[in-house]
């Protein structure tokens, strides 16, 4: 009990000296930010051959623990995964910084100057799993807008984020940016984690990124402020008046490009009457892509080899080539169908008639809708905003990908000469 | 346990009805949500004996239990309160909806269109405690921005707010919107307030409106995302380079003008050098104006009849005419002692001085910093913001006066014409 309880306490320091930091570096120069973002990059190319030898390491425990190859894929560095990410930080370099802008000025009748100025959120708690380039980006897009950054990887990805995470300071001792802007949490116990998600005082924001079990964790434990990431159950509804040849596509697109992704379709919501048309073009798409397809019963009286969906299937987040398959009779069932298993992520309607797509846009509750088009494209670099540092599911603050500017939050400043009300 | 289980079920009914309702308003047009309002504005005020007459029946049985004068104050209403709220109701009216609106747009290189619009959040649980005049600004706020509402005032204040709700409900069926949009939750047990806190399918956000424990344990235990509101344990700094006539003009203002409310001063922290040079006139003013003091040792020392202060008058929002003194001897003190106990909702700055001021504000972390002026701006009202459901002390989605725009969300909207990834 005593080494958890100094272990805690452990935590707590960092977050205070975390805190201590922001504040520090809320007022240093763009040019200092971007200098120590820029050095990094270089000194993470200097070191990739400690980060892969260490990379090893995990794997080789990940092996023995049995992890599936796709979560083994997610784990393992290259030298050319190293220098994307280390291309990643010398992008941020280059984005203008968020933060010290005046939103809005204004002066009341009285004469007091009010403006909304942008600052940074201040320490930022960023929980996640197996990939050891969020190491990287989260510490590349805390650093430009302004903030600390608590760092608790998986315990699976500790030797590469340790490697990494030596590299961070070794740089930033060289540089103007406080080094305990950048902490890594090593321990793992539950009590460290407790106290993580719920240090109010001095953690303003925690960033789960990872499966949906570790986000409900976080959901369910922490009082800290979240900003939700990531669980996506995405529907492609295809119309009674949706194209052939582009509906084909988009969901070709949106289930197979990259099934493990939070953006790709898990159902297909099909109107019958298309499905009754165009079913011989659906089969040969579905069969020549090794779609593996949990259907209900009248769309599985169809699809030769679909298996028949149970409740289980429509909330499911596959993340593999496994499909889900609702047949309907109007866009607002389909509607109703997503109101019940969404995960308020990314959602897409087929359809040539401008009026179905109006209300479908209209009515589904998502942070992006498309219409035809791939839910693929839920992504901050693929939108055209930048960097993220992941994608909300949540309605407050952030809904979609969060780039810089959902790193911020504002503060009124009031100039006057003596006035009172 | 049957009847803790029926009474669960009932709270989830209203709950998804209210999700509903809020899909229907959604698309309602702006002309029928102001009708609606006006409307309500009128008949709240042809029924204004029979809410008086209801509101005697909480009055009643609060001196029963022995509320205070302060409380009972905060829960009566009187025929000018009642049009006090009426008429914010029509101010509302004529606010622009902060719905629907595009806030930014833009077309890709492959040219799928993104678009960004502003959506209402959904159902918004508001949780208050003796002010029945929230039942009607809540309802108006929630009801121009599109969203549903579910209230949950206090127990003191329920034949108010059932009188109030009545008139609501009346009202709304005689217009387009939907009456389950304003829902009241009338059970009290624990049960019920746990479902919700924690019905994150069906409701998009908490605001909790009340002293520090009703938000406490809305933040501990709820996992319904939350706009946080209103504890201010705020601070006037009176800088070495402090002008007298203004510090002692704000001083008293922020204090003595409503000691009740959150954006009141509770600790003026003063450099001790300015203390020695105006102490006469600082004692004088003190005791016009029957501010008991709470001071630190050195202060106590020159102040007469001043207590010694300990920890807790630091961290305590006193609500009365009581004063916390601390004195220090430089700005960076100071702002070492807020950032301990204060709580980023509203500080200020007295000095001349434009470095040390910049400094108190770009150091400060709260909703609201002041220069020169009185914390007592902090509201929608007097900032200029319109009418306010809250003041946010978070740092995420909203900070200080929550107005109509801090009730929506975004959603992005992508158009296409096959577009893959």
């Amino acid at each position: 009990m005593v080494l958890l309880r100094e272990d805690s306490t452990k935590i707590e320091i960092q977050a205070i000296k975390a805190k201590k930091a922001a504040k520090r570096l809320s007022i240093l120069s763009t040019e200092e930010k971007n200098q120590a973002l820029t050095l990094l990059a270089d000194q993470l190319e200097a070191k990739v051959e400690d980060i892969l030898k260490a990379n090893e390491i995990d794997i080789k425990y990940g092996r023995i623990e049995g992890y599936s190859e796709a979560y083994l894929d997610r784990l393992t560095l290259t030298r050319e995964r190293v220098f994307d990410f280390t291309s990643g930080l010398r992008e941020v370099a280059k984005l203008p910084v968020p933060v010290g802008d005046t939103l809005s000025k204004w002066t009341l009748d009285n004469g007091l100057l009010v403006k909304k100025v942008s600052v940074p959120l201040g320490v930022i708690g960023m929980i996640y799993e197996a990939r050891p380039n969020v190491t990287v980006d989260a510490t590349g897009l805390a650093l430009k807008s302004g903030n600390a950054i608590l760092l608790k990887g998986g315990s699976s990805a500790i030797f590469s984020n340790k490697a990494i995470f030596k590299v961070i300071q070794e740089t930033l001792v060289k540089t103007a940016i406080p080094k305990e802007v950048v902490q890594l949490i090593e321990s793992t116990d539950r009590t460290a984690t407790q106290q993580l998600f719920t240090m109010k005082e001095h953690i303003d924001v925690l960033i789960p990124r990872g499966g949906a079990s570790l986000i409900y964790s976080v959901v369910n434990e922490a009082t800290v402020p979240i900003l939700e990431t990531g669980v996506g159950n995405c529907h492609l509804y295809i119309d009674r008046e949706a194209d052939v040849e582009k509906t084909l596509n988009i969901l070709v697109n949106a289930k197979t490009d990259r099934p493990a992704v939070c953006n790709a379709v898990e159902t297909a919501i099909i109107h019958l009457d298309w499905l009754e048309h165009n079913k011989q073009a659906l089969i040969k798409t579905l069969k020549d892509h090794n779609i593996s397809v949990h259907a209900d019963k009248k769309a599985a009286a169809v699809i030769p080899g679909a298996g028949l969906a149970n409740e289980e299937d429509w909330a499911t987040e596959y993340l593999s080539l496994d499909l889900a398959i609702k047949t309907v009779t109007s866009v607002e069932e389909a509607i109703e169908h997503i109101d019940k298993y969404g995960t308020k992520h990314s959602e897409a309607i087929i359809t040539e008639n401008r009026k179905t797509s109006k209300k479908f846009m209209d009515l589904v509750d998502a942070a992006a809708i498309y219409h035809n088009a791939s839910t693929r494209f839920t992504d901050g670099g693929a939108l055209g905003l930048g960097a993220e540092i992941g994608i909300s599911t949540q309605k407050l603050h952030a809904r979609g990908p969060m780039g810089l500017a959902e790193l911020t939050t504002t503060k009124y400043i009031m100039i006057g000469n003596g006035h009172v009300r």
